[in-house]
C-alpha cells in the first residue's frame, strides 16, 4: 500500500497480521495515531506528546476487536494535534490529502484515517470522536462514519481527551463493509431495516451554507420515498444554544486531561492548537453548571424525540471543506461553524453516521442520522439499507 | 571555536572575516539570530519564520559595525523564538547552556549571545533588547550587557519586533572590552568617567527576592566609595504600575508586528511563546491610551531625576534564574516578576547597562545602571571605571 495521499504518520509503515480468520478477512485497516499498539509510542499526532510518552504494553480495544475478526493492520494516520482540531491540518507530520477535494481540508481531528479510506488506500479506518473528529472528516473526504453512542465501543487504549465526549469510530468506502464492521465493533447483529420515521431537522438545514442545502435537498427528498419523514426544528430556543455549552464542557474536560502535561512539558504547537489553551481553562462555576443542565435538558429531549423509531437527519457540517491554505482567522471561523452542528451528538451521546452521499461541485458534502441511545447497529443498518435499496450512496457498491 | 554551550543555531558554524582592521581587530564576535547576514535566512529563532521569510540581502547595520572595526564574526545565536521570551528557552533550537549556572536558564532572548560569551566561545556578541532580552541574559550569565538609548543605535538589518521598544545591545565579559565595543556601536569617545551621583532606587531592591538583595547589598556598599549614592524610591505611586503599562504598551506593538504573519501561517510555537498570542492582542484604545499617557509621566520623572549627572542603581532581575527545568506556569511567573523592572528602561528607553558584580552561591547577579537620554558613552565608561578602579565587576580585567 502506498501512502500517496499523505496519510500515515511518517516513518516506517506499521503492519499488523490479523489474530485470526473472521468477517472481515481479506480487509485492511489503518489506525489512528491515538490507539495505542503494543509495543509502540502513541504518538497523538505532536511530537512532544511522542517524546514524553512511553511504549503502549498492549493494544487498543478496538485495534484487538478488528485483528480479531481477521483484517490486518497498515499503517497508523495522521491525527490533528492530540485531537484537538476539526479541519486535519497538522503542522508537523502533514496535512493529509483530501482525495476527493485535493485544494481542500480533509477534515479531522481523524484525517489520515479518512483520507486513507477515501483514497482506497485501505478499506477500514478506525478514528475517535468527541467533538466532530470522525463525522467531519468522513463528510469532507466522502466516507461513511460512525460515532458511536458515548460508551458503546470501548475507549480502553485510546488516548483521553474530553472523557464524557470521547469516543471511538470508523470509517469505510462502502455501507456493505461499514455493515461488517459495524457489527464487529458493536458485537451486534447489523440487520436489514430503515426507522419508522426521519425527523428532518429544519434549523439544522437552516444555518447551513447554500452549497450544502443545494448538495442535500435531492437526497432528502429521495430519502421520503424510502421513509416517513416530518420537518422540524431540533432545537426548542436557539439551536446555537448547543454549541455555546458544548464547546465550554468540552473545554473544561480537554483542559483538565492535558493542563498537567502542558505545564510539565512546555509543549510545541500550531497556533491553531494553541489557540485552545489560550486561557487556564478554569471555567467559572455557574457556567459549568449552566452547561451541565443544559446538557440535560438535550438528553431529555432528544431521548423523547428519537424513541427507538425515529432518526433525525442533518447536513453533518454546514459548511464545505476549506481550502488547505487558508488562513487562521478563517480555520478558526470554520471551526466555530462546524461545532455549531457536532454539538448535538456531542452533548447528548447519541450515535451519528455520516452518509457520503452528495457533492457541490466535485467536494464531498454529507448527510448525517442520529440515532437512539444504544442504537448504533439500527443506524449502521439504515446507512446500509439506504445506499443498498435506494441507492442513496456516492460510492459504488460491492456486489 | 567549539560550540560547547549550545549556544549556536544548529547547522554549519558562521565565519565572517572582518572588513578591515580597527580597534576591535582579534576580537571574535557572535551575532543574535535576528540580526540579518547577507545571502542567509534570519530564522528568529522558529522554523516556521525561517521557512517563510527568504534570504536577506545585506548584514545589519551592527553586524557591519564589527565587521568594519576589524571584529571576526563566528556563529548565529539562539534567540527565543521570534524574540519573545526572557529566559532563553527554546524548544526547536535548544536553550543555550548558562555557562556559570548550567542548571539554571541562560536567560533570553539574546540567550545564546549570552552563553557563547560567558562561555568564552567569543570576546563579544550582539543581542537585541525590546523588554529585557540583553540586561536578563547579561544577569543570569554573568556578563557586561547594554541596551542603549532607544534609537541611539541603528536596528537596521534587526528584526522588528515593538518598535518603540526595540534596541540592539551588545555583551562582553571584561569591563575593557564592554568600553571598547561601545565606543564603535555607539561611534563615540568612551572616557573614564564617573556620575556625580547614583541614586539607590530603594523600592525596586525592595521588590527583589533576598538572595539578589543580599548578593547587591556589598556591591552598594562598595559603590558609595566611588561614588556619591543617595537612596529613594523611583516610582510616585506603586512601582509596579511601569511594568502593567510596559505590558500592554509593547503586546499592542509586537501583536501588530506578528498578527499578519500569525495569520497567514499558522506557526508552531511553544506553549510559553504561544501565551503571548492567547487573545488577539486588540487593546482597549483607552488602555492604550493610559499607558501612553503613563509612559510620557515616567519619561519626565526620569529625565527630571537623571539630568546628565546622576544614573540610577537597581538590581537588573528581581530573581535568579530559575530552573532549566522549570513548569510552564513557573516560567510564566518569572517572566512577569521580571518585567517588574526591566520595564524601567523599556518605558522610558533610557539606556542601561547589566554589571555582574555580584553571585549568590555559584549564580550570577547582576547590577544595573540606568543612564540619561543619550548617555550611553556615559554609562559604558562608567561600567569599566568601576570595574578598573573600584574593582567592581566579577571578571578579571585584562592588563
Amino acid at each position: 500500500m502506498q501512502d500517496r495521499f499523505g496519510a500515515f504518520v511518517p516513518g516506517p509503515v506499521i503492519h499488523r497480521l490479523p489474530h485470526s480468520s473472521g468477517p472481515l478477512s481479506g480487509l485492511s485497516f489503518s489506525v489512528k495515531d491515538l490507539f495505542d499498539l503494543a509495543g509502540g509510542v502513541t504518538g497523538c499526532g505532536n511530537p512532544d506528546w511522542a517524546a514524553t510518552h512511553g511504549a503502549a504494553e498492549a493494544n487498543a480495544w478496538a485495534v484487538d476487536a478488528l485483528l480479531g475478526a481477521g483484517a490486518s493492520l497498515t499503517g497508523k494516520t495522521i491525527t490533528d494535534e492530540i485531537s484537538l482540531g476539526l479541519l486535519g491540518i497538522n503542522r508537523f507530520y502533514g496535512t493529509p490529502l483530501n482525495p476527493r477535494a485535493p485544494d481542500r481540508v480533509p477534515g479531522g481531528s481523524s484525517s489520515g484515517s479518512a483520507s486513507a479510506v477515501a483514497g482506497g488506500v485501505v478499506d477500514i479506518a478506525l478514528g475517535t470522536d468527541s467533538g466532530g473528529s470522525v463525522r467531519i472528516p468522513a463528510s469532507f473526504c466522502g466516507t461513511y462514519g460512525l460515532r458511536p453512542t458515548h460508551g458503546r465501543i470501548s475507549v480502553a487504549g485510546m488516548m483521553t481527551q474530553a472523557p464524557s465526549f470521547d469516543t471511538v469510530g470508523y470509517f469505510t468506502r462502502d455501507a456493505q463493509t461499514f455493515g461488517r464492521v459495524g457489527a464487529v465493533l458493536l458485537a451486534d447483529q447489523v440487520p436489514d431495516s430503515l426507522p419508522s420515521e426521519i425527523v428532518v431537522a429544519a434549523d439544522c438545514f437552516a444555518i447551513a451554507d447554500e452549497p450544502i442545502r443545494l448538495a442535500l435537498q435531492p437526497v432528502v427528498d429521495r430519502l421520503r420515498e424510502a421513509v416517513a419523514t416530518t420537518v422540524s426544528p431540533l432545537a426548542e430556543g436557539d439551536l446555537l444554544d448547543w454549541a455555546r455549552h458544548q464547546r465550554v464542557l468540552q473545554k473544561s474536560e480537554f483542559h483538565a486531561t492535558f493542563r498537567d502535561w502542558i505545564d510539565r512539558v512546555n509543549p510545541r504547537f500550531s497556533s491553531e492548537v494553541a489557540g485552545a489553551f489560550a486561557d487556564d481553562g478554569r471555567i467559572p462555576s455557574e457556567d459549568l453548571a449552566a452547561a451541565g443542565t443544559f446538557r440535560e435538558g438535550t438528553v431529555r429531549r432528544l431521548h423523547g424525540l428519537l424513541d427507538g423509531r425515529r432518526m433525525l437527519c442533518l447536513p453533518t457540517s454546514p459548511i464545505l471543506p476549506i481550502a488547505r491554505n487558508a488562513r487562521l482567522s478563517e480555520m478558526r471561523a470554520a471551526v466555530h461553524r462546524i461545532v455549531d452542528l457536532t454539538a448535538i451528538a456531542g452533548l447528548t451521546g447519541l450515535p451519528q453516521v455520516n452518509l457520503p452521499v452528495a457533492t457541490s461541485g466535485l467536494i464531498p458534502v454529507g448527510l448525517s442520522l442520529i440515532g437512539w441511545r444504544g442504537g448504533d447497529a439500527a443506524l449502521v443498518a439504515a446507512a446500509r439499507t439506504l445506499a443498498r435499496d435506494f441507492s442513496i450512496g456516492l460510492f459504488e457498491e460491492p456486489s
